[in-house]
């Protein structure tokens, strides 16, 4: 989203994402994206591998930079530390783009194809902050919860950041979420 | 998978399995797989919306158990008790059926799309586990949180379980994931 792509990225996605609210995402083609973009179906798919993958555009940049974050973590801090922290970090940089954010979800809660597309990203993601993480000499199965529940516990701080009724603090959001797999967790016997 | 399922569901899914693993999931057409069966194509879509939901057969009999199970449970019981043994009592059933799983997975590894689908189909679960525990007074954030908490405990249980080097009980296998959240969230600041 936004500052995170190249001009060409964002314009693409930007006209993809205008499209598909305005007709269906099964009804819009890439070449009337391209056209609404004032570019060409070559680089279309310079940047993407297909229609799909332009409302994911953004999240390579999230894996990136979480699990660059989770690398470069303090020696001291634990692994869901590492891990809620550098998730923490990236989403203070969504709010600028909140009204593109509820654009792309109205897109993808309208279509079950790419709701899953999704989740195997973020499941894509949470892998790479395991691997992160056994590069700090976490261990598994340590590594790959911390992760996945790291990964749940942002999926579930996007949902509510993105419905928005209270307020949209990134951080404490995030924190409220940790804070409920606490309590569940607490309740186990 | 197997008892779950009427006979020509049964008979569509194990001819779709061979035939995925014969010469991959994209080579393989419907009416190969009816051919195999000995079934018709109508039969075929009476069972499945596409191809892809062939592998997906046994998720409604997890879904339709592990609800009634949590929506079941002793009052005494708090969310994450009423999840966790609804998942560890439909796994139970998988020992059984523990080829088909592996040649299944087998499958859905070697197909992004089927991953992103199980994926998704897994989410659905969740959810109307977060729906059940509702139904049981339990209110939100932590309904949804326990939902998804016992359905990630259930994913990581289930891919120990499938590549089981060590033993393959279940039960155990489930309460060390939870054992491991628990090791995970005790960490964070």
């Amino acid at each position: 989203m936004g500052r995170w792509q190249s001009g060409a990225g964002e314009r693409l996605e930007r006209a993809a994402l205008d499209l598909f609210l305005e007709q269906g995402f099964d009804a819009t083609t890439v070449p009337q994206i391209t056209a609404r973009a004032g570019l060409t179906t070559r680089t279309f798919f310079r940047h993407y591998a297909d229609k799909r993958e332009v409302v994911f555009g953004g999240v390579d940049f999230i894996q990136a930079f979480v699990v660059s974050r989770v690398i470069g973590a303090p020696a001291s801090a634990t692994p869901i530390e590492a891990v809620a922290r550098a998730y923490q970090e990236v989403g203070a940089n969504f709010q600028e783009n909140i009204e593109a954010f509820r654009q792309r979800q109205h897109v993808i809660d309208a279509t079950p194809e790419l709701q899953a597309r999704e989740l195997g990203k973020l499941a894509v993601i949470a892998s790479a902050i395991a691997q992160a993480l056994c590069e700090r000499g976490v261990a598994d199965p340590v590594a790959t919860m911390a992760a996945e529940l790291g990964t749940l516990v942002f999926r579930l701080t996007f949902e509510r950041w993105l419905n928005g009724h209270g307020p949209h603090d990134w951080s404490g959001l995030f924190r409220d979420r940790l804070k409920d797999a606490a309590i569940v967790i607490a309740g186990a016997s």
